[in-house]
């Protein structure tokens, strides 16, 4: 399966272990972003992905790029022009200490880009799958233009599209997010979301108020994503359940919402290393697993333990095989020695 | 408000992570003690904070200082001169393993003043509150003179003073603990100490016999402070209550004694990142508390919120805000990514 | 007590903290194999520790030669020659993600090591204990026929042979395990194992069979005890018993079945510092133990919390003393700070 | 004496050692900018040094006050607000590779401010000299109309101004820099240029050509400084003379024109450590100097030692103290060992 | 232009800075061998470079992989089984003490490939040029029957060929060297060799004895190259040409001889970074070179200012652009800061 | 041969790299000191090396005798007791910025020890010769009056003695140092110095004057030699010379006068990696070169090649074999890769 993925790529800095931001003078360097982050987790699972976006051209990009492609994503399409790329702070939290992250994305090349700079048909020559997430169009009215234009060409091809709706305060406003967001969903097949998104995007809610606090209830996410599928006529519907018990420990689940029933996953009991990522690698997951088991129950377990893997990865992107998801599927959660 | 800690700095030596001492032949070299770290903590809450000490003209203790000012603490009443600071070595420990401290702090500069190096009706200047721990007289003989002609001239001028017990086996004895110690809390208005100081500088204690092993009691722990207050008569008496489950989990608590009622703060469960300066962050938001808030028992949720987040912390220091303290405070603490 | 080791050092190459292999260019390199680390712990114990083996002669070497002198073992009998030393990859797990270990052992110095590079008598001379594990024989057939010369010569001269089983499926099939072990075994008088290595190796199994996740059941163990004992005739049987919850926490005990009996240790929570060499480090606790209390059951609690503190310690040897281990038998597991 | 130094402070990004930008997945992160590295210097040596900028409110600008601070800079006329705080990626070179530093500093919160958000009479208080460099005014027409405020003030209170006219050709083109700056010199009275700044902002030149295989003619430098003098009636001018032999190794020196007559320092042959700031840090040697020694030979030789001794200093800072500075002046070149 | 490099790539373990081996427990760890090398600069200059060779199924070949796809290079044809990853540690030296290089390579998945592994035919589709050094038929006589087969291939096909003798004496004798390389000369198009290689494997030499203490006679090295020449019918033949003054300072240049004429390059005082990769740099340089340059002495000076480029690069691969090598060419040797 | 060498073993505690002091939060930790630096070389040597000093009983000094041990230095003779090591913090220079030392070794173990600490009988069983230097009588007049013991009874063993005069001026005044080391020298029969050693101690000096700047005569030091054996009837006299151009540059020598005549060594730059240490380390070889080489001139160059190696390694210990010492002995010299 070929699969395209448009949106930012940040360079990441963040402190070691569980330092303060520049409580030490150094910084780990690394990469990621919401789609890239998608693109990495199916090429580790031996899929064609293509990752497009607009990147500066300096040292800094070229080191980004040299990763991914490392990582087997394709990066022949992406856009070389434009002044800067987005960098993101990321300071890990600690027991009851929440972890921090502080973007300075603003005029990155991408938020600057034109929708001259992306020629769609070419970039979907013989694509199977389109992926992006609500953090792309929220980077300006020419992004969210741009991220249309995709979506028409994916449209018009027959490309399956999923989204993550990924809603990013500091972006845009949920007045804002609600209106290009309802747009671009016309053309989205599968839908992906966490606990707040929908509510925060397009007001839908169940009566679960106290996500701070973690509680889940299982029938309200199934009445979200009903009227998720009722207003855009999605084909699927996937929610990611976050428990989070502290920013050491969080218990992590998932529903699928497809046909008119909602199934649940096994829910994890995570020791986290390193949380920031964790989403995306779910959305990776499902779109393999949809596209791999023909029994959707195996699909939501495939993205579920993926994700939960992640959160044992540091950086972005999710660095596991797709032997591993599956023997996490199949039980093997004790973390014994693999000599 | 303006606040006067006044004790010993040290440099803190200690290998990365879990590491035992000098496994690597690296050392994290970071500074401490108990009264910095209660002024640093002051700082960091927009406090006019001032630290006296008396450190050798070294490069060490240069840096020493450029760090405390960095951090916004006063340090221009510090005297220089002596011919050493203070060293302890520092292991964490982990799960069952006990975390260790080595100190090397005999003859140190503050341990060698004289009284005649503090001009205390200069230092006092302008000065709401004087804080002070156990350990500086247990220093020697002279560096208890100068305590006590700090505290004669801080109840002249009607300054508040705090003190917490901070017993140090290594230091001195329990009966000279005792007898100097007992000198000095007629000038005393705020008495801080954990489950053990009580009993080991007084011989005050509850019923409670099982400390190492983390049960509490909180009868016993307001029948200590009740003691106490008969004893010395303090204004307020505050008792830290931490159950060890291990070098890794720690539960942890406080009491505040005041007016005749004792008040206990919610606990927190806390996976612990540095436990050193624990006690210290806790002096530091009870000063600040109990200046900032009417009700006491904000004033203990504060100190005991403030401490609990400097075990997520690296270092002696405890690098939190204010707003990061009440955000615990008011139940945020599901370490949830603040983006 | 003179205690002879005789098996292979590998150097082992791991990536700091979490990061899974090569993920950042940069490797811990230390040093470790089962029966080295059994020496570490004996000589940390006090004890005269010889440790004997074949290593090249190059600056590889001489490092791991370094460390365990350093250590206090004794290598004056390591005979030096052949062409490589064996290396092992090591990358830790962290929740559900399973540690993972890599060797590239073949051809090392020791596989390859002649019978007449080892003269036994001499080696033996005034030796107390032997110690090996099925790791040595399994090295090679020449290897195996060294092992059992150190055997025969080792009864000969009436000293204490322990071995444990420590089945490596890279290394050897189970019927070539069964077959090379099941001669060996009739000198051997204690005999050491985990939960799998007796079925493994002889087939020896109770009913438990679901090792993977952890459960056990302290019937079955004794069961397996017996049956090797009246196959082999040892005068001990210890088998370690660990429940893997996930790669950051086990619990971990033991049985010691002796003169008929099966003693079980306290079970210790452990949150896992580095888990490898943790069962060797239970094979040094329990040759001191056995060496040094009159009471069996005490001689197990030192091996099992020797073990237990290891899983708190970085890298394969087992840096703690004999104060540390009695204090945490003496039930001091609270992980206090230690000033 | 009290000086204020205005301009912009920037996150510095760097690769350890050698190697290339993200050739490993880490930066050091310092900070740096032409005018906070003069007020460092001027702390360093024991002045009232005040930094003037505009910076976010967030934790990497509280990081880089936090370090000016410690360095014992005043910082409380800092202003905050605005959205990000400039980086520039430096990579060392070596041998015949160049070093190579990237600048990402378009919309930083200085480069954005507005002429209302200094007060300049108030920041003057008590002030005796002012520095700028020409990157300020680079910044943007706003952040030259803020210069010219300054410099307006400074002229009415009669503070000595001096300029170090550091010419950036990513900021702007030389037609533009010599015409603002050309407007600002009748505001300078010192007036500091490195070998090509002179020419390449107000077209004055001396025959000497090859600035970049680093040949020097100090009879053309001489003219250059009379050009200066003659033109913009400054009180002196003080030129840098670099010969670049490689990234490792330069020849340094200076020339001071000051009533009519050129003065040149002593030149030293460096092996370099870190070559950015070098020439800042003869600005802030320079100011010291002329304001220390009533000889002016005496001012240049101190502003080159200490700026030889900055190229052996890590990092934008130069980390020397007055004593330092001198025993280089009387001829301690040898890097013995100061026991 | 296509290129095909073939031969061992390995794994690099180094010590930081210039540390013993071993004498803090850590490596850095990289990758590199003399024809991926190669390879990764032709990379970097912008040609379509393919690496062949067979690595193992395990983490460490696929980090490996990982990197060289990074930097460009293809490596779809990599065949993967066998059982190590060839292993080589070095240690910088300094000064006047040597750098060290200890290889723990034998039974590497190359070294025991077979013939059948490789499908020349297909590996050739469309190449332009094949390059192999000297250690890749020293791997043992079948990876020299597997070198011939791809150079029979090559011949067959008009892919024109360059080999770098590079003698290891560590891997073969001089006299089996001279044997089996003189039989593949006769394929060979281009011929790379240092000071000593002609007269290790060829007996060819000049009168130059004391290559150890680097002193260089043109005139030799020009009777060298001839007598390459009509030994073997070479259309070119490169020698490199290192004066070693010590550990840190090398002088470095080279002889082109082609069609009857030997040009000499420029020569470079080099400080060196990392000297390992030097000639592979060359190499990739005189590649890129020849066939980018209508005059052979600018093809020459590209190799040269590459390949002295490359001292100044730490790791074995050379990450240096076009533009780089030939601002250097051009003069620009002064290392002075690129903004 | 079985050398005692008797002093003062310190922590070292250092930046990386050029940093200076604390400029960040880390520290080298290692250790060394005069006479253990000579037991290191000599036992890297092959020969017996017996280290004697007193030592508290914690962790950090555990540390240092493990890394002795494991360097093959006997240390069963270490005395255990007392308050605390001593500390060196060591900031390496650069260019004209001179290293700089730092000591904290007040109230240190050794420096507090008394004379029934010491059983010199014991120590000097089967002993040949005994080395120490002019720090260890200046730790206190008890150390001095232990030292005469040492000598008293290596005399009437007839062991040979050799003496660094190692003048330090921190710990003694010369007119203190002339007194004490002046009855001690009647034991001695080798005498070792550096440029200024003679004149400091024994007011002993030729017209040699400029010592800072590196200028040497070797006239004047062939009189300084003979003054020397004149005075105090030495067997031989070695004076190291050392020309400082720089932290990164010194010219390196010695001068052997012994049998009325005066032998002068090979010259050598050096490219400094770190010189502390480099004095000793020529001790170490001049002790092993006399004992080893019946030619002097050959015992004199081992010194220097030795010591000239020491400057190329990190730490106090002279990391190098015979074989490497000789190798540079016999011209060497290149800094070639030795594959």
């Amino acid at each position: 399966m070929k699969v395209v993925c448009f949106g930012e790529l940040m360079l990441r800095l963040a402190p070691e272990g569980r330092l303060r931001l520049l409580q030490e003078p150094k910084f780990q360097a690394t990469f990621g972003g919401g789609e890239a982050n998608v693109a990495v987790s199916l090429a580790n699972y031996g899929e064609k992905a293509k990752f497009i976006t607009k990147l500066p051209k300096n040292d800094i990009a070229d080191a980004a790029l040299r990763e991914l492609k490392g990582l087997g994503v394709c990066v022949c399409g992406v856009v070389r022009g434009g002044d800067r790329m987005g960098i993101y702070y990321c300071e890990k939290g600690a027991s009851m200490r929440p972890s921090k992250v502080i973007y300075d994305r603003a005029h990155s090349a991408i938020s600057e880009a034109k929708e001259e700079d992306f020629n769609w048909s070419e970039i979907f020559e013989g694509v199977d799958w389109f992926h992006f997430t609500g953090i792309t169009p929220a980077l300006g009215d020419n992004v969210a233009a741009i991220t249309k234009n995709a979506l028409l060409e994916a449209k018009k091809r027959g490309i399956t599209v999923s989204c993550d709706l990924n809603y990013r305060k500091k972006l845009w406003s949920k007045e804002k997010a609600g209106k290009v967001m309802g747009d671009l969903m016309q053309y989205v097949d599968v839908c992906i979301a966490n606990e707040a998104d929908a509510e925060d995007v397009f007001g839908i809610k169940g009566e679960t108020s106290d996500v701070e606090n973690g509680k889940l209830n299982a029938a309200e996410y199934e009445s979200v994503a009903k009227q998720l599928v009722d207003r855009f006529g999605f084909k699927a519907v996937a929610i990611t359940l976050r428990e989070s018990i502290s920013a050491d420990d969080n218990n992590w689940g998932a529903m699928l919402y497809k046909d008119g029933k909602a199934l649940f996953s096994k829910k994890y009991a995570i020791r986290i290393v390193d949380r920031v990522g964790g989403g995306d690698s779910f959305g990776g997951g499902l779109i393999y697993g949809l596209n791999h088991y023909d029994d959707p129950q195996m699909a939501l377990e495939f993205a579920v333990a993926a994700s939960a893997l992640k959160h044992t990865i540091e950086g972005d992107y999710n660095r596991v095989s797709v032997a591993e998801v599956e023997s996490l599927i199949h039980g093997n959660a004790s973390g014994r020695v693999q000599r």
